[in-house]
């Protein structure tokens, strides 16, 4: 067994009490083997000073989107999409995509994020960028029948049913699959069932997008006199592997019947605060039971991938939307960021113990901005920024050391995708 | 005349666009000389791949309380006030504040801030730290009734008023004090009109907290049938010169008002989210000429100094209290931690042009999360970190060359914080 010795930090347990401890990971298994003093291995890591915590998990966004990155701000979310993004995104290219989807891993390996659930095209290129990278994902084919005739719509989700069964197991298995049908209003009641019965028929999660706005959800209460996850759960979207993104407008009844079928809901504090989406019910997903993880959503809407932004955005949203300073409490966030997103992805992450996958991010406390350490959660949640993290692993290798990427070149990446933004806009203007 | 030349960057002009140039800076009248093409000075500073802007502005905080940073988080105000801070705020020695005053200068450096408004206590020691810091600072000792009898109530009015004269041209003129009565509900009536008397017959500001909280609000409508800011006025605390910190829960009545009488206000989106005191009608305060800055408000409410975080927050949480994505756009939201804070300090600082005062920040944007550079207005508003700053430069001297602070040793005001913020809780406790 080759062995990695994380040595002289302390460690974030999963119930978020820190203690002084080394960490021991097997190198070829990618898992930990132990947690506790003296740890010697093969190789080191250095985390003096340093908190050892679960590599984040970034449970919804679009990681090529990071070559739109200010691209187009400060515009409702429909007019964003008509008039900016969709054209742009029209006239990508599949070395686009991939260009993209380098340039935010090495985003979320400078910040600490090892595994991530991604809803876009091509994204057999995303998941060869996940091979190279070193990381942790969950990949789908977004597809949307809106503005296509019943053929093309239904071509498109047989695609997504086929990518996800493409890309499963891909790069050593640090891939997964899913079937993403864009969401509950833009794609058909017919190919949303038909999404779901093929997903599960194949052992794949569903992840759609659902009360991101009032726009989605007013017409299906109109329309069917029914709440949009009811409805959802009688398409079959709703199981315990199941996950989607926002839930920002939910009554009561369907935040219970989230937490009765499990489905893991994806918070995005930042991209409904750009959007002016609204405030999602964080607290009351908590204390129903829900299983509830963070997303950056795309950088376009964000706009960046930090998790750390956004434990601390949702912090501080979820106590406006409770009207309560109590409400989603430093200790809530670093959990929804780690344990949280893993659930919601299905994935044995998030949780520093032993046998638990070695997905581990080290943050350097010994900064100002740091200082004192009164409560290192809290500084987790309310003051560390991704420029802190020392160290990235990943089902045992180290992706970044001492804050230099390891597994991408970094420089490569960041010239390639500013060459191909630009160019890309050019194309699309 | 000394001259330093910022070269090899781009730069953000008063009006928000960006053109490539030089910066030239008198060293020794602390102003900028001329921007244009291939300036050269007697020293250099390397602005390649970086955005030289004016240094932030931040016009609310409580700088010593760095030492209270994460000490308790996730409560309501008054619980948190009562329980936690004010506690151990009373067990402060004068050494804390000058410890913990260091310490935010640190961060404020490091994230590229040059000026500050503090209201605090002993704040001759903060003027002290800022004089070896060299940043600029707007101090006042904050004074309270609330818990007094008439007579120490009035001794600390009396002290305001004191040390604002007493401070005032403090640090080569980089300091100037102002009367600080803590707030309209936590001082008498009585002494708030003799608080706003002195001042101005001294010539120095009024700088106060208001409409923070509806339990701020509601019992002076219900007392007064007024609303609190018109009562403000009659009491003679609306002034061009003075300023408050807060004002979330304002009327249409009192937006104008503040327009009017060119009164300032402080925007601490961070703080009022994390304290669930609501969202400030920000939008519609700028769309009706209100002089706008942004604040941090204290680190133990934030729980940071870093004023690109609170940009950020402004102008997402604008979004939200306008229910428009288009509200506080990028540019607003830069607009106000840079020319309106200046505006709300009274301070010749804020924007880059020839005259005003050389208070610069030099952004470096080669970096994977500021790639690609769509707009780099949007990216200060959204994606870049204070960490990203490269070199600080206030009133014509480096703070902050290459990220290492030259004008304190950051290792021992780290040390020095971390120890006294032990031990100050400790007594407290």
């Amino acid at each position: 067994m080759q062995t990695l010795a994380i040595r002289g930090g302390r460690v974030l347990r999963p119930d978020m009490t820190v203690t002084e401890a080394d960490v021991l990971v097997d190198r070829e298994g990618g898992d930990i083997v132990e947690i506790g003093p003296d740890l010697d291995g093969d190789e080191t890591l250095d985390a003096t000073d340093g908190l050892v915590m679960p590599g984040l998990v970034n449970a919804h966004t679009h990681v090529a989107m990071t070559l739109l990155r200010g691209y187009a701000d400060d515009k409702p979310l429909e007019t964003w999409l008509r008039e900016d993004i969709w054209p742009v995104e029209a006239a990508l290219e599949p070395a686009d995509i991939e260009a993209g989807a380098e340039l935010g891993m090495v985003e979320m390996i400078r910040s600490g994020t090892t595994a991530f659930a991604d809803m876009y095209f091509e994204i057999d290129r995303t998941a060869a960028a996940v091979d190279r990278a070193g990381t942790r994902a969950v990949l789908g084919h977004g597809a949307i029948s809106a503005g296509k005739d019943d053929e093309a719509a239904r071509a498109d989700i047989e695609e997504s049913v086929a990518m996800a069964a493409q890309v499963d197991g891909a790069a050593d298995g640090r891939v997964s699959g899913a079937v993403m049908p864009h969401s509950l209003t833009t794609v058909t009641p017919e190919l949303l069932e038909f999404a779901a019965e093929r997903a599960h028929e194949k052992g794949v999660p569903v992840h759609y997008h659902a009360n991101e706005t009032r726009d989605e959800v007013d017409p299906i209460v109109d329309e069917r006199d029914q709440r949009p996850l009811a409805w959802a759960r009688d398409l079959g979207l709703c199981g315990n592997d199941d996950f989607f993104a926002h839930g920002v407008h939910l009554d009561d009844s369907e935040i219970d019947l989230l937490a009765e079928t499990g489905t893991g809901v994806v918070h995005c504090p930042a991209s409904n605060m750009k959007l002016a989406s609204g405030m999602a019910p964080v607290q009351r997903l908590l204390d129903a039971g829900a299983t509830v993880g963070l997303g950056t959503d795309g950088a376009a809407s964000n706009n960046d991938l930090d998790l750390f932004d956004e434990m601390r955005d949702a912090a501080m949203l979820g106590k406006l939307a409770a009207d309560d300073a109590s409400a989603v409490a430093a200790p809530d966030a670093v959990r929804m960021a780690t344990a949280g997103g893993a659930d919601v992805l299905g994935l044995d992450t998030g949780r520093l113990e032993p046998g638990a996958a070695a997905d581990i991010a080290v943050v350097d406390f010994d900064a100002p901005h740091l200082t004192p350490g009164h409560d290192l959660v809290s500084h987790l949640a309310y003051a560390v920024r991704g420029s802190d993290v020392r160290h990235t692993v990943c089902d045992g290798d180290i992706l970044m050391r001492d804050r230099e990427v390891l597994t991408l070149d970094e420089e490569a990446v960041v010239e390639r995708a500013a060459e191909r933004a630009r160019a890309l806009v050019e194309r699309a203007e």
